[in-house]
């Protein structure tokens, strides 16, 4: 069959998605509508930073009547949220830029890629804004672990997801089981309830009849089963204490689970690249943006306030009746102001996170063709921590794999690193798990967000006492200055949190300009 | 914005997706091509059912240089793999048939629903056909467990998938690690390593650092969190005793979770409906099919074989130098045949499944909306068994969802009723789960496959001492004849099972006729 053939053939399909899509988008679920009463009558409000947060804020003051400003120090709208494809540029703070080169139709999200679905806010503005979403595939039992440098026999090999995940808790539940079953330990359930826990433990466990864990299919075959006589070979288990001395019982590997409720499936993406989303926006509010205009004053005056600003013009200034900072606290630590010393404080010291991914494209999908892997994360105890299989365009020719996505010291090792020694870092420690990496190798592009220019960091963390100090004194407005930005919530590094802290933030300035009282509606918590 | 606009603006990423796919389909992965040496010179085969096994068998002898002719008694080639849209006819033994008035672009798969990613020819077939696959969302922690009927608290309520899963996991874990903890029990581990299997444990469920489980955002939360003071809520978790009292340690929970191997993520289906697989076979070897023809008589001759059927235009026959039998065995048991005696108990005795599928369309995709669930699976204690959410068009307007896919007792007791009754059914105890349904329901559509003529059951059961004698006797010809089908492999139930058949039939027939000895590739096994 030819290419246009089958062009032919599976356009019909294509080209019946989106229509099918429009015809339910036209009617966002009701609930989680913006309808504040009173109107803005043009009040002025320049929003500062035009990712997420302040794209929404604008697209909903605009819907309220006012005249909104954004500026934005880069040449793009969407801050991290951003999808690298061929020409994308990045600049770090101390290397050479680069230039991505992959294939064009390919990309990679080098922000967030991952949506919740319970993260309604995010899929409110996906239907309300068109935005054709896909299933993020997080969850996959085919990936690896890889724990290198271990004494274990299973170290330094990759393991598949399934086999140490169904040995652990095959061998817990039996442990269990057999307590339970002779009485060593008291569940404080009556002697019927404890035989339903036990039938409960030998399913969970993959226990036989006597509830011993003798390895069952769910670790996967050693030979298929097929037809005829092919009844499928099961492999035996491997021993718990070789899975502890390998390493793969430690937190690297636990600490990942999908357990997680932000991780739980169903996750979404937005098709074609999840920086979809900031473009939907930019389409709405573009003409509002003014670009590569860098914030260098916040100045709260008696009435309004005053932000001088560098453009290519040279500097420049602007005065409005509030301001939306949506500036990341390392970034607007950098830029002169004159708020409270609290404000100051939480700008100065809410710590971010250090954190980097490389994007690499492949000749060939080894990871489907060879070796069945379709989506999702094998985890490392190396320097590349993740390596994130594409979850769209599955069985197609090339792919773009994250060949790390790491944190903390191990981003901040390899964020020190050139372009190509990142590249060749994860082209040796990627080889040892795939070894296809050096003959189908094409071109990567990393990004270090610590060290990025208007980003200067993944996003805010907030660890026990930060939240009752730092985090409050962002909540109330300096004056005339309001913060928003995932840091002004409890949705650190998800775009949730740029869109919650958004319609927080615009129902506060409608409230005061309009003499209301505040009240936050919010798609979430109600 | 218009819907035109919005088809004009997504039509772009639409439009690039075919041919994305198209450019690396057109390089299925050699380790599963089916090159056999030699050539069939126009000999002829007559292939009983246009199923997906039949098709893949006359699809791969053509290559081979086979002159096929397939018999198949309905009007459409697929067999079990049937998608229902529109105008979709379907026939039960002794109710009323009906006709589909689904909305035009929706559907659901009657038949096979899920790919699972090891299915390696399933797959393989994917690509060499140029069929574009997407993500079947098996897991899905957001959907409902309930419990009809029990004495407990959690009785006839919907509760979420994550609560009961997790509070399970945290409280058998707490008691196995307080157990370890104050020495109840011999791990049979040193103490280092009894210390990393307790810190496992903690982290397996979720316990707090005293190893309580005391609830985790895990089960999710009662108020979201959000911006400014939105901190979010966990609600407290369900006693164990409760649990167990409501029915929801019960079997009809834990049996189904997708710990199984075959139900593992990642899963897919085909773009549009799963039948398309059996379409894009049907492209290449229609031409060979006669529709309407049913067969009556399988004969061995001396040399040859003799087939007699019924069409349209009443019987027919037709010889042949071999024939390969896909027919299910309920069916084929119907037939005159002259084989032998171990294959006539073989057909005569393997039961088969019985089991069905309601598929209700909704003016809204209320799931989505309301209750924030996507595809993945509400799992019950009732007659429905299960309800499937739809895994494609998500934020669409209106949906198909399964409202029960039933087995054995229960399937056959819904069976027995019309499609009146079937749908009164699905919506009653629907509508314990979704109050929804009565408000927005729209037309349904019921399958009861052992009820349905030329397929009489879903799937072959073999269970103990029948793999050693039934099942033996069918993957030897009787003669002149092949049997193939799922009922011929390790693989009942799934598509792969048809694919694996079909090879390993056409080794079969192509060593005999071309004289060589029997070597079976395949994609599986090796």
């Amino acid at each position: 069959m030819s290419r246009r053939a089958f062009l032919s053939q599976t356009g019909k399909v294509a080209a019946a998605y989106p229509a099918m899509l429009a015809l339910g988008m036209l009617q966002p679920a009701p609930a989680h509508a913006f309808d504040l009463p009173g109107n803005g009558n043009g009040k002025r409000i320049v929003i500062l930073g035009a990712g997420l947060a302040g794209l929404t804020a604008a697209y909903e003051l605009t819907k309220l009547g006012y005249q909104c400003t954004l500026l934005e120090a880069r040449n793009r709208a969407g801050g991290r949220c951003w999808s690298i494809r061929r020409g994308a540029v990045h600049h770090e703070t101390d290397i050479a830029p680069q230039t991505a080169s992959f294939d064009d139709g390919m990309y990679f999200n080098a922000g967030p890629s991952r949506i919740p679905h319970h993260h309604e806010l995010t899929m409110h503005y996906c239907r309300e804004l068109q935005v054709p979403i896909q299933v993020y595939n997080n969850v996959n039992e085919a990936t690896y672990f890889f724990s290198e440098g271990k004494n274990g026999p299973l170290s330094n090999r990759k393991i598949r997801s399934r086999e140490i995940r169904n040995d652990l808790r095959g061998y817990t539940m039996e442990l269990l089981a057999k307590a339970i079953d002779q009485h060593q330990i008291d569940t404080g359930l009556s002697k019927e309830d404890s035989q339903k826990i036990l039938e409960y433990l030998r399913a969970e466990g993959g226990l036989d009849l006597d509830k011993l864990y003798k390895a069952s299919d769910r670790r996967g075959f050693i030979e298929q089963p097929g037809a005829g006589n092919k009844a499928g070979k099961i492999g035996d288990p491997h021993k718990l204490a070789d899975i502890i001395s390998s390493g793969l019982a430690d937190p690297d590997f636990y600490n990942v689970a999908e357990y997680t409720y932000e991780l739980q499936m169903t996750m979404f993406q937005a098709i074609g690249g999840m920086d979809t989303i900031a473009k939907a926006f930019e389409q709405r509010v573009g003409k509002m943006v003014r670009y590569n205009c860098e914030v260098t004053d916040i100045l709260n005056l008696p009435e309004g306030v005053k932000i001088l600003y560098k453009d290519k013009k040279g500097p420049g200034e602007l005065q409005a009746d509030l301001c939306i900072c949506t500036l990341p606290l390392p970034v607007l630590s950098n830029i002169r102001h004159n708020f409270s010393s609290d404000v100051s404080r939480a700008i100065d010291y809410v710590p971010y996170m250090v954190t980097g991914k490389i994007g690499m494209q492949f000749k060939r999908r080894f990871w489907e063709e060879d070796e069945q892997i379709f989506g999702g994360i094998t985890h490392t105890n190396n320097e590349l921590t993740q390596i994130f299989y594409p979850s769209y365009d599955y069985l197609s020719k090339k792919g773009i794999l994250l060949g790390y996505y790491n944190f903390h010291d191990k981003a901040k090792r390899v964020g020190n690193l050139s372009h190509a020694e990142r590249e060749k870092l994860a082209l040796e420690k990627g080889s040892l798990i795939h070894p296809q990496y050096p003959k189908e190798f094409e071109t990567s592009f990393s990004v270090s967000w610590h060290k990025t220019p208007y980003s200067m960091g993944g996003w805010a963390i907030y660890t026990g006492i930060n939240r009752q100090t730092l985090y409050k004194s962002l909540l109330q407005p300096d004056k005339q200055v309001y913060f928003a930005g995932e840091h002004t919530t409890y949705l650190n590094a998800w775009m949730a949190g740029a869109f919650e802290s958004a319609r927080r933030t615009v129902a506060d300035v409608h409230a005061r300009m309009t003499n209301q009282r505040v009240s936050y509606p919010t798609a979430n918590g109600s």
